[in-house]
Parts: C-alpha cells; sequence; structure tokens
C-alpha cells in the first residue's frame, strides 16, 4: 500500500465509517428490508460492521465457547444467541456494510498463555470459515455492491503467538488486516510495541486496522507503526459524558469552573457547539439533563478526531510525519492511559 | 395591525421565537453573564419569556398567593421561591427576551366565578406593576436592544370577565396583547368562542397573542379569529413522544406497523429526517431508546408547523385564507381535542 493509499484509509477513520457491531443491532432482517445499514441510518458513506467477536468478549455474558463457536444470553432480552464464523459473516453480509470483519476470539489481559494460544488457533480456523462462507454469499452480490473481508490477527502482547496468527491470516488471504484483542487493559505501552512488531507482518498492499483504538498519542504511535485505519467509541462515548477533547488538553464541562465561561469548548473550531455555544452553557445543558451537551460534544469531538487524522495525513504527504508527530505525542501525552 | 404585519409576526410561531418561562430557568445570573438567553444558547432570532405566571399554575407546587404574589416550592430542587410582579418582570428583563410577559394568575377550567374573578383583579393589578417595573428598567436599555412588554387578558371562559380584563390590559397599555388562560382543559369549542368574543377586544394595531395553542385545527381557527402569534410545546413535546403531524394524519412511530416501512415520516417533506430515514428506521431508534428518534421528529414536526404557518401568511395575502382554512380544519379535524 502505498502512502496516497493510506491517506485514504486514514480518512475513513472518523469521518467516512461508522463501526457497528453485528450482535448488538438485533434484527438484521428490519435492516436488510429497510435497505440495510446505509438505507436503515441515513448514513451513505461507507459502512464497517464488528462480526461480534469482540463484544461477545466485552459483554462477559458468555456461557459457552468451544471450536464451533459461541453461545451467550443477550443483553437486551436474555435470550441465547448462538453465533459462530457463519452466522457472523452471514449477518454482516445482510446488514450490507462495505467493510465486514472475521468472527475472532479476543483475550482478556492479562490471559494464561494457554488461552491465548486456544483463542489464537480458533480465530485462525474461524478466518478460514468465514472465508469461506464469504466466498459462497460474495458471489450473490452485484459488482458494484462488493463487500470487503478483513481478517483479524489476534495473538495477546505475546510476540510469537501474534507472528504465528500473522502468517496464517495472510496465507488465507483477505480484503484488510486487523489487529485485535488490543486497547483491552495492556496499557499504551504494550500496545504500542504489540503493534509496532505486528504490522510488518501484515503486507503494505492492503489496509491495515487497528480496532478499538483509540487516544489520540494511541492513533499517533499506531500510525507511526503503519497502521492505517482505526475505530473507536471514544469522541462519542467521552462526548456524552461531558468530556471533549481539544489541542490545549481535555476539558470536563461538568466542572464547576466553567460555569461563567464565554469561551467556546475549543476557540477557533468550526464545529457547530464552538460557533454557537459557550461552556457555561454547555455545562447548564450536562448539569440540566439536557440531550443538547452530549449531542454538542458529540459533534465536537468527532471534529476534534477529523482535524487530527487531516493533519496525520497532511504530514504523511509532507513528509515530516516523524518529526510532526513526536511533537504532537508530547502534546497529547495526557491521553496515554497506560 | 394591516395584513403584512400579521404575516411577519406569524411566521414567529414556529420559525423565529422560542419560547421560554422565567421559572423554569433557574440561574438568570448565569445566563445574563454568559450574553443573556440569545447569547447562551446560540439563538440569534427573536426569544419570547413568559413570566412563570402559567408556570406556577401547571406545576401547582404552589403555596400561598395573594395580592402581593406566589410563594412555591421549586419542582427542581424543592427551594422556596418568591416570585412576583416585580421579580418576573426583572428575570425577564436580564434574561434579555426580545417579548417578555406580564405576571398574571392562570385559573384552572373548571373554576369558581369569584376564583376567575379575583384573578382576573391580580391579573390587572400585576400588569400595572409589571408596566411601571418595565419601566425603570426599560431606561437602562440602548435603542437597538429595546425589549417589548406584553400585556395577558384572563377570565377563564367567561365573556364578562374577559372583556373587563382586556379593558383595563388595554387601558394600561402594552406592546402587544395575550390572551391566557385557554388550553387548560376547556376543549376546543370553548376556547374558538373565547378567542374570538376576546380579540375584538383587542387593538388591531398591536400583536394579538394566544398562549399555549395550539394544534393545528385550534391555530386556524384563531387565525380566522384575529390572532397573530402562537407558543405551544406540542411540535417538540409531541416529537419526543414518537407522535408526528402530517398533513396526510397523525402518525405514532412507536407502532409496529412502522416496523417494515421504508416510507419517510411525510412524503415530501424537506426536513432532515425525512430526507434521510424511514419509518422503520425511526420506530427502530425510539423502541431502542436512541436518542436520535425524538431530535428527528422534533425536527419534522417543527418543519409542519413551519409550513403550517407558511401557508396561513399566503392565504391571507392571497386574500382566500377563510375559504382555504375552513377545507383545511376539516383535513386536522383529527387534532380537535375537545
Amino acid at each position: 500500500m502505498d502512502r496516497r493509499v493510506k491517506v485514504v484509509f486514514g480518512q475513513a477513520v472518523t469521518a467516512k465509517i461508522i463501526a457497528d457491531a453485528s450482535d448488538h443491532l438485533a434484527g438484521e432482517d428490519a435492516i436488510a428490508g429497510l435497505g440495510g445499514l446505509h438505507g436503515f441510518t441515513g448514513w451513505r458513506g461507507p459502512w464497517l460492521t464488528d462480526s461480534g467477536g469482540y463484544q461477545v468478549f466485552s459483554l462477559s455474558a458468555l456461557t459457552r465457547i468451544d471450536d464451533e463457536g459461541v453461545e451467550f444470553s443477550s443483553h437486551i432480552d436474555g435470550a441465547r444467541v448462538h453465533l459462530n464464523a457463519e452466522i457472523a459473516t452471514d449477518i454482516q453480509h445482510r446488514l450490507g456494510a462495505d467493510i465486514i470483519m472475521c468472527f475472532d476470539e479476543c483475550t482478556p489481559f492479562p490471559a494464561d498463555e494457554d488461552r491465548i494460544e486456544t483463542a489464537v488457533k480458533r480465530t485462525i480456523d474461524w478466518a478460514r470459515r468465514c472465508k469461506r462462507e464469504f466466498s459462497v454469499l460474495g458471489s450473490q452480490l452485484s459488482a458494484d455492491n462488493r463487500q470487503l473481508l478483513f481478517g483479524i490477527v489476534q495473538g495477546g502482547i505475546d510476540p510469537e503467538l501474534r507472528r504465528r496468527c500473522a502468517g496464517q491470516i495472510v496465507e488465507i488471504g483477505f480484503d484488510g488486516y486487523a489487529i485485535g484483542g488490543l486497547s483491552v487493559g495492556e496499557g499504551h505501552d504494550n500496545m504500542v510495541r504489540t503493534v509496532e512488531f505486528t504490522v510488518p507482518l501484515l503486507p503494505r498492499a492492503h489496509p491495515r486496522y487497528l480496532m478499538g483504538v483509540g487516544m489520540p498519542v494511541d492513533i499517533l504511535a499506531a500510525v507511526r507503526a503503519g497502521v492505517d485505519m482505526f475505530d473507536c467509541v471514544l469522541p462519542t462515548r467521552n462526548g456524552r459524558n461531558a468530556f471533549a477533547f481539544t489541542e490545549q488538553g481535555p476539558l470536563r464541562l461538568r466542572n464547576s469552573v466553567h460555569g461563567d465561561s464565554t469561551e467556546p469548548v475549543e476557540p477557533g473550531c468550526d464545529c457547530y457547539g464552538c460557533r454557537h455555544f459557550a461552556r457555561g452553557a454547555i455545562r447548564h445543558f450536562f448539569n440540566s439533563g439536557e440531550m443538547l451537551g452530549p449531542i454538542l460534544l458529540s459533534l465536537h469531538n468527532l471534529r476534534f478526531y477529523q482535524r487530527l487524522m487531516a493533519n496525520i495525513r497532511k504530514h504523511i504527504e509532507q513528509g515530516d510525519f516523524d518529526a510532526w508527530a513526536a511533537a504532537e505525542m508530547e502534546r497529547y501525552a495526557w491521553t496515554d492511559n497506560k
């Protein structure tokens, strides 16, 4: 993958791809009937769906996992849900995302070596099954509606397991390659070390995607290591919780210090909230439970991440990314949640 | 007031004036410090604030009312709040709305004749005190920041009390005149009869404002009677509760009948929601507690009311309002909540 393609995928991170997880979206038939995710949400840009592997891990309502697949209780209605490679691929196919992900097993941090090794074996086996299922489904699609299937590399922070998993996943062959199983509590340094080790194992000609990351300092370090795309809930989840990202540092808008402030959240920002509202007003919205607060800060944080990614692309194109990123990582040291 | 001015005020109803009630907005000092309501909210168009009289009535946490004013427990923190003509005027002045309202006593429906008569006497006395207080405050304002003070006519559905109150309020003299105390359970016919009786008692050279109304059929009947402006929570409150107004009839978006619908809420509508989302998707947002549902239907209902008011102005200008309105009132008969 040359630098130019990297730029395109970099833009996708916050601006063009809205990531979603299949098992959070009950009723794939209803969504498929309403024009798939694009028609259902009104978002005409690219969609990426996750397979449900991470969500099974994060919701921890697991009741059974074996080589075949997983069975768990829905966090919505308690119903027993069966998910495996074929089902996860089929659901994502029907949802109609542009990029869909292999079904994988994500391990917690820390985890026993045995458990990680078993998860890696399953992730490889399931990737093979996903590709086979995808081939069958993909043949039903028209040429202008082609989905991409990405493989996922697991292996915790163990170099040997990462190497083994990456080798097998690349051999199976996918449209893009993701590094999964990070941002689960291992901390910034472990994460960066694992990313720097794993990225060179993935082909440059295909997009390389770091899942569930992250804070600005994490993204800068991962791009430096060669990562092309990301997904993360931070801009909107933090926005809903009154936390604003700014180039000048974090703002927690519930704090009384903002009560009288007539400043925008981030001076110079062109987002809707910064153009129309003072910090004092946004603090009032949060403290009085007015949904305008979460809306405005979510918009602001997305705009902040768009600017961050645009700056990353600009400095890659200018050829001075490494020097610029080093300074930026100092600026965003507060986002290093190790 | 000629037809042209009526058009301008008609536009104000849903598009340009956002009504608010002083006692719902604790912290007028904070808001004043953040640039008043215009600066605080980012809404640069006209603002109208109510005096708190109706809110005292509707919240029913009254503990004392006499000729001096009212004392009640705040619905927010339970603190005792004292409100009277001077305080209500002063708060609204500091909030910086373009139009502020006299402090009045609103009676429930039905109410004893004695109670309504006492409320009318107080409303007249308080209007006099509001105008006096407003004169003192108004002299501190610059010429380009002039507020308008509107008087309010009370009197329930009793023609004699309405006549007496209107005569006194007009004699005191205000920038505009409101009909208060309706839309409190008296029903469409009683409301229309009272409006038709009261409007001719108010000078044509000043805007005439029907407070807290209403459904499309109520607005059409009131404009026919000569009313120029309205305020109402219906577009947004109903929107938040999954109720959509359309020219083809009401839609309740939680109903399962909409689950598979790929139609927009109102075909042909240019609002954001109708341009981007199907009924089936909006139903899903409501059923899953996603705030996009209330947002989209609030926007749609506001757009619906803007179109209704634009059509009213157009037919007033064309000179065929009465014939057109008669047909429209048939169309919106379902909004007659008598």
